[in-house]
């Protein structure tokens, strides 16, 4: 691992741009659900830096926590700035840190609350957010802990191109499963196939999907992780192999609250004898020194690729959120805030 | 262990009273879906032995095989006799045998078929179709494997004073948790209590059970044996602790074809991050020496109880049978077809 450090970022501004929410959403958020402003920087207290946010990182609880229903984080009102984790730089000294800045050019924020940027060499430092960070424990977590793949198993990964996804089944192609995508559309079909090597790969928007993906899991499906829709869910389950494993990490009505409850036919697990796990990363985190570890040799290695969904400037932010939550993202979506750095 | 032994049973006969399905059942079973004959006993041929059953034992998988919705067993047709298991005499040697007759007076059974009868000391023989047996083994692999209650869980079981039931709480509670039956009907409340020893029982049949359910749950589920109707599982998800395991061992639509499908809110699996297992007992054979030893030690000593819901003469086996789909049995339901020996 090598720390990256830099010089002074520059002079003290004296106000900073910021997007706050506007209005609750109503399934997936547009534009005008946010509010771009100006407000001066709240000077630096005891025990307090100011950073600035140079790579933003978005990622889906933040929409869940707009409607109260993110188990790690307080409700998001009107007016609030929206929250989201950076990499910055400490404006005084230049350091690269991973800090939660919000939707925001500058943070005023403890000093304790810093994490040293360090990734593994030949890493981009915006691997902390992705596959280096929660949505790469998400995976490692619902791999080893619950899906737990063995040589010839067949897993299915939902939203498998995406950020927590992607690195899903790579995870689970090293560890000697045939894996297979479902997808989003079909321009992600042969991303999934040709850039993170799964087996195969179906479009759940085709509405031969359940066929064509019983036809892609002859044996089965061993192993399911779950981010995507109810009917989805009940058509995997339909297919599961005995003794089969499902995480359930990701549920519609908790994101955009679009569609009906996600439900389970409880007919499928008995049949299949299957065990179906409730995934929250936060139960998780006591992994992370060996995910980092070992998924950093990965990367450092090319065994694992990533794939981020770029976007330049603060007022890129709404959009690119709602392509996000709308599922039109390829890989982890982050935004570059300060023109200079956005190529690592 | 003691094997009991008996002297020769008689005479051979030349005939057998018998019941064969007459219709296929819609929802519970009634007495006209069954028609009692009387057929020539069939001579034993080689490697086979006669044998006279004694007490027969009523399943609920039965109800499952006469609609092909069981793992264990083929369909069952009209005019096919039905199966069950009995304990039974040798007719030649008079020794007492598990042996599957069916729903008959005389069975020609293969020899290797038989398991002799061995019961703890002070221990009814008819414990081996209940307690000792696969209800008790079922109950036994789910408290073990899938719900592993822990000193000061809550543990909610569901048929909370049948066959399976009634030994899961008695299992749980012996582990240390705080056990909650859900019993059909006001007349087991106190049964589930008094003779089981839960600590509070709650009946499903009352309109406000579910506000009973979660005052008796004041810290949540941590374990959940399921073997109800499909609103019984979604009220209970609603109580499940941080954690907690539940165990689909039951479900409405594979024996009496009654009610919707059941489904599993997979938010309230999320939100607690449970583990949902699927089970059948026959992935649990393996636990059988383990479970005959332990399981015959508490009965010996007292420390669980058994319960039968008995009934006598063969003619009497299709309402009993009704009873139990009904829910409407309290204990192990077992028919003697013999008046001498119904007291075993």
């Amino acid at each position: 691992m090598t720390s990256t450090t830099g010089q002074s970022s520059g002079t003290t501004p004296q106000s900073l741009r910021r997007i706050v929410l506007a209005r609750r959403p109503e399934g997936v958020p547009v534009e005008e659900d946010f509010r771009l402003e100006t407000v001066p920087v709240t000077p630096p207290g005891p025990g307090e830096v100011l950073v600035r946010a140079v790579h933003l990182s978005l990622d889906p609880w933040v929409r869940g926590a707009m409607t109260g229903r993110n188990l790690g984080h307080p409700p998001i009102h009107p007016g609030d700035l929206v929250p989201g984790r950076s990499i910055a730089q400490v404006v005084d000294t230049g350091a690269w840190v991973v800090a939660e800045t919000g939707w925001q050019e500058y943070a005023t924020v403890p000093a304790d609350s810093l994490k040293p940027v360090t990734v593994p060499p030949g890493v981009p430092r915006t691997a902390v957010l992705g596959a280096l960070g929660t949505p790469g424990l998400t995976a490692y977590a619902a791999i080893n802990r619950h899906l737990r793949p063995v040589i010839g198993d067949t897993v299915v990964i939902s939203s498998a191109t995406g950020a927590v996804g992607g690195m899903a089944g790579q995870l689970a192609r090293l560890a000697g499963a045939r894996t297979v995508a479902l997808v989003g559309g079909k321009a992600k079909v042969e991303l999934a196939t040709e850039y993170f090597g799964y087996a195969a790969a179906v479009d759940r928007h085709d509405p031969e999907w359940a066929e064509a993906l019983a036809a892609a899991c002859p044996d089965g499906v061993h192993g399911y992780l779950h981010m995507a829709g109810g009917e989805v869910l009940r058509g995997v389950a339909n297919l599961l192999a005995t003794h089969a494993r499902v995480s359930l990490c990701g549920l519609p009505e908790h994101s955009n609250e679009v569609g009906g409850e996600t439900v389970l036919p409880a007919g499928a697990v008995m049949r299949s004898r299957a065990t179906v796990h409730g995934m929250v990363v936060y139960d998780h985190f006591d992994l992370r020194p060996e995910f980092a570890a070992r998924v950093g040799r990965l990367l450092t290695e090319g065994r694992v690729r990533l794939l981020e969904d770029e976007h330049h400037g603060l007022e890129s932010t709404p959009r690119a959120f709602g392509r996000l939550m709308a599922g039109l993202n390829t890989g982890k979506a982050i935004v570059h805030l300060d023109p200079d750095t956005s190529d690592n």
